[in-house]
């Protein structure tokens, strides 16, 4: 870690937000403000994983609701109530508690944050190749090729 | 995950500790004592990385100091003040605090909680194939082999 003069440890706020705020194509990427992330695992200079700290004001949501074909994730709620979107309906999520989404299982989800307060979490997910994104609800789905992900619309067309 | 019939979302701390505490062969096993993991990422049937809550009780160590060949960890801290103990020297942190640990950066690391309060932290790692572990200060190394560790003393010779 010296080699890149990384400190040893920091507290994870002061890590800087990622920018942009979303790599969705519009209309999508405008439906992510109020949501802020930290990428606490790219900070430390680590390539199989993410690790963020991601931030939703009253009304955001974590993400379009999703399911990957190759990628785990998890998530650890902080502070906040989020209500946890699947396919098998909506539970709500409070601190200390954390979910798991396997890769594969086809089950897409997401967390909005319905609460007059804000919400923080940590989420984790790896960078397995060739994984394919599918968002059940939105005219998108995503490609991740050569460590960058491709949008497209579903008939295939770019967007 | 309905398959499985996981919940949807769980406490952390309502997930059972994982038995045995420890894979190490003794005398290293013993060292463990103190330390105790849940393995949240394993209850949601995760297969690329792992996340674990673990607890330190005082003077208790997350692990040997070690390095891994492959495999990246990162480390969230949830309550209390443990040593960070590095090859580049201590460095205390505290809730809020991360650190992370690049693959092939050979920088052995623990946390050995120091404090007369309990430490509770998550920690991640993913499971690529192949990974070694080096152990600077004990007579022992590990290798990920068919999805399982094997330790052995520094000459080889198995435990």
């Amino acid at each position: 870690m010296n080699k890149k003069t990384t400190p040893l440890g920091v507290l994870a706020v002061d890590v800087p937000p990622s920018t942009p705020n979303s790599l969705y194509p519009e209309p999508f990427a405008s439906r992510m403000s109020g949501r802020e992330k930290r990428q606490l695992g790219d900070f430390f200079g680590l390539g199989n994983f993410g690790v963020n700290l991601t931030r939703l004001a009253p009304n955001a949501v974590s993400a379009l609701r999703h399911a990957h074909s190759k990628q785990d994730e998890f998530i650890y709620i902080l502070s906040g109530c989020p209500m946890l979107q699947t396919d098998e309906g909506r539970t709500q999520l409070s601190p200390g508690m954390c979910a798991g989404f396997p890769s594969g299982s086809g089950n897409a989800c997401n967390l909005i944050n319905e609460s007059p307060d804000e919400v923080l979490y940590l989420e984790i997910g790896d960078r397995t190749p060739g994984d394919e994104v599918v968002y059940p609800d939105d005219d998108i789905q995503a490609l991740l090729a050569d460590g960058r992900w491709r949008f497209t619309h579903k008939d295939g067309t770019p967007y």
